[in-house]
């Protein structure tokens, strides 16, 4: 906040002593100014995503993580029971998901920096960097889930695996919401990539 | 070419003006000048990493799509086959490499006036947002196979789905290699989105 202020006070200043100046650094600084303002209206809506991306990568961890269903019949030998941790893409899915949160909210300072600061590149950098990386693992983890809860309901004839989302119901619905709220985290993602892009930009 | 040389030209007709003007104005134009021939440099890296990525990506498309094993031996209704359309996630892999190769060799001119106009954002922009949707796709066809193929080699016991890749060993070893190759392009993609936000820094 004290950041924002000063950042406001030394605007001002430039505003006045500028009438002083040769017209060339007037219009410098008047490209400057207005740059500033865009950039800062760019920082703030990238704030909103980031907060709605963590939310859905958030919402996908623990629905992912939470499922488990046991069917109301059991043999001699075992009952039936599914969870995530059967199956080795559900298991990256929960863990890559985990550090796509953990990474937005612990962005969140460099984001707002970015607000106080429009005209620093550096945080803005350093956030499009690793929003690219967080973009792949995010991707990465969504489509291979994609890919196992497909099988899941399909199942494939070819290869003689059987669907078995028929048994287990109920895990399989909760299991594609955790997939499709991923998908909506990686599409947020790449809209805030490209708008750092654009915030980036030379004016 | 000629659009280099222009350049060239350009650049030396301020240098040599530039010694009748505000020191002002001569230190903004030599700034111009080392980020231009900064960004060139960067540029012509990102030219050679697209035409890599463009390799990579277009051996694993061949690779995938060509993939195809018959079993020596048959019974009375059917051969055993194996080829990538048996499972919808390799056909997925195949559509989606095809595009990004396609994506990859068209954006080379693009890359080409990056080099020629190394001061110029729009190109630059345009590319930065395009290989990001790039670096999603390659990353959504290469981690939905490497889920599959990951499933073909070991099987998964608890959803009783068998490995295949005990009768279909070639089959498989060749996809790998596909899911390698996508990975790699991958890998290369994100490189490119990398320098590509440094290029766009305003120095």
């Amino acid at each position: 906040m004290e950041k924002s202020e000063a950042t406001t006070i030394e605007i001002g200043e430039t505003s006045r002593e500028s009438k002083g100046k040769t017209p060339l650094l007037a219009e410098v600084e008047q490209t400057a100014r207005t740059a500033g303002s865009y950039r800062r209206g760019v920082a703030i809506f990238d704030l909103i995503l980031r907060v709605s991306a963590a939310t859905s990568a958030l919402a996908a961890t623990i629905t992912m993580g939470t499922t488990e269903q046991t069917l109301p019949f059991f043999t001699q030998f075992f009952q039936f029971q599914a969870s995530y941790d059967d199956l080795p893409a559900f298991t990256f899915f929960v863990i890559a998901l985990s550090i796509v949160t953990g990474y937005l909210v612990l962005s969140v300072p460099f984001s707002v920096v970015c607000i106080a600061q429009p005209l620093a590149a550096v945080p803005r950098l350093l956030l499009i960097v690793c929003d690219t990386l967080t973009v792949t693992l995010a991707t990465a983890a969504a489509s291979s889930s994609a890919a196992i809860v497909y099988l899941a309901h399909n199942g494939n004839a070819d290869a003689n695996w059987l669907a078995i989302c028929q048994q287990f119901g109920d895990f399989c619905q909760r299991v594609s919401g955790a997939v499709v709220a991923s998908f909506v985290a990686v599409a947020l993602l790449i809209f805030m990539v490209a708008l750092s892009a654009l915030a980036l930009r030379k004016r």
